[in-house]
């Protein structure tokens, strides 16, 4: 008996990785476009979901962006029972705003029509991003002078969302899907180049490849990870001292925060900014930097204003956060 | 009266910076190649040691690869005393060998030839590295799956050495030189397409630039310098997590060792192996991860073999590190 293609084995094998810790009966739905990553994921899934005693299925969103985009998506979903998604499948159509421009209005619009199923049903939504896709992320993230938290690109597991596939190539989900026979829509998005990410992906990934040597997207899926791992033990280590800090009364004490380290500081400095009202979207490195000098050059200054009218000011020994709003 | 050129300002600033912590009478020499970075640094060096109440010079290592070299070391050293480094002026020329190829060999060399300086002067060497120079670093490293340490690039202060310009552009520092009525020399390697470096500030660098917008220079500094916090809360956190362990007894109690988090967990280990005798240069990420599974994936395995003869096996609840070289 001949087993599986090895590209069909590496995407089920990674698929029961992610999902090994959930409960039998559970309701696990592939997030599908019909491209070839979350092609592979679907009918990979059909194949894991029964062998763990899970319930799996399918839904995939009509942007309504594109001709012929609904029908698209019914014959996904006729297509979801033959491959083993039999518990449930859905098209959904979503309304795609211009909010923030057009990539970013398209997800926008697909995570709320997900997070709409998924509580709806309880069911946890698997993503077909792959190994490239968060080397592109990684990349578009250095473009803007991140620090690890951001490096970590996108996260395996992130509330009822999960994502087996950032181990595995984009290529190796295409060879999957020709091994069974699958034929992947490709989205003519995909190479339009007014597309920061398709620019990331046709120019700059492959010219990073060819002049610094084979493996970059791996290379940078693995800073993605390491990177993760700090900023968790960092964010950890954060939270305990601030909870510590909260117990003691009003404020920060002064003297605690100037033995912290600078990234530990900071990123308590960041929590009791937002407990005061400070919208975390809108409260950049530069905002917390600025209060921080209240501990590290501390020259009797005033105060320094946050965003959300949030105002920061030193006295007796304490970091006091005010709200100008409450 | 005229203030100075706002780019000579800004490296003078830079430098004045990076020195306010030396003692009165301590001695800072320039490593100046005679390029358009460590000509300004040295330049601005002459004027604002004394004011700092500090002595200054020059050191220029001939790296004797090319024709000229030496006369051209021997004009920098003329031309010190003129620049305000009346100190001490030095030009040291080294024979560079062909270990790691032809950039690594020159870098060895030329540190070896500081090294000694610093050691029979006592005195701190201020090397020219620019914003540009680190991002380059920061993206070379990224090119090889790192993590923050590594992302962090190169130090403002490393032992003997400051770097006082990692926040200055090579372009600030040319308009400081023509401000200054200095002529740099433009050194023919850093056109040379063979070189990584070169490739990535001549193709990369530029290309990044022109996709991703404007900025990406400081972008990847900022990177670097966010990382580096990180990085060093990190170590922090390892090194006193691992004096205690030591100072429970032989090994690490794998209790202990399982509930930290992964990154500080394999830091830990990482300071053990260390210990019992394997070399850091050739101590990879896989190997740590190896061992960590002794900890996280437990199922009563052999052991873990890491280079430079370390054993680590798992006993009686303790990770215990072996050399068969002891």
């Amino acid at each position: 008996m001949m087993g599986p293609h090895p590209a069909v084995a590496d995407v089920r094998r990674a698929i029961r990785a992610s999902l090994s810790d959930l409960d039998k009966g559970s309701l696990v739905l592939a997030a599908c476009s019909g491209g070839a990553d979350s092609l592979a994921l679907a009918a990979c899934l059909g194949f894991v979901a029964p062998r763990l005693g899970l319930r799996a299925g399918l839904v995939t969103v009509d942007h309504a962006l594109q001709p012929g985009s609904r029908s698209r998506a019914d014959d996904l979903v006729r297509l979801a029972p033959g491959l083993g998604l039999d518990s449930y499948s859905e098209a959904v159509t979503v309304e795609v705003g211009t909010l923030g421009g057009p990539e970013a209005a398209a997800r926008i619009a697909r995570y709320a029509a997900l997070d709409e199923v998924s509580a709806r049903l309880g069911a946890v939504i698997l993503l077909g991003h792959t190994r490239d896709d968060q080397a592109e992320t990684v990349l578009l993230r250095l473009a803007r002078g991140s620090g690890s938290r951001s490096l970590s690109g996108m996260a395996e597991v992130s509330g009822v969302y999960r994502r087996p596939l950032l181990g595995v190539s984009r290529t190796r989900t295409e060879e999957a899907c020709e091994a069974l026979g699958l034929s992947p829509w490709h989205d003519p998005h995909n190479d339009d180049p007014r597309f920061t990410r398709v620019k990331v992906r046709q120019i700059l990934l492959p010219l990073l490849e060819s002049e610094l040597g084979p493996g970059i997207a791996d290379a940078l899926a693995r800073t993605a990870r390491l990177c993760r791992d700090d900023a968790d033990a960092l964010d950890d280590w954060a939270d305990r001292v601030y909870a510590e800090a909260r117990d003691l009364g009003t404020g920060l004490s002064t003297a605690l925060l100037a033995e912290l380290p600078a990234a530990v500081r900071r990123r308590v400095i960041h929590r009791a900014a937002v407990a005061a009202g400070s919208p975390p979207s809108a409260l950049a490195a530069v905002h917390i930097e600025e209060a921080e000098r209240l501990i590290t050059s501390w020259t009797g200054q005033k105060g320094v204003d946050l965003p959300g009218g949030v105002g920061v000011v030193r006295r007796y020994g304490r970091l006091m956060f005010t709200s100008s709003l409450s």
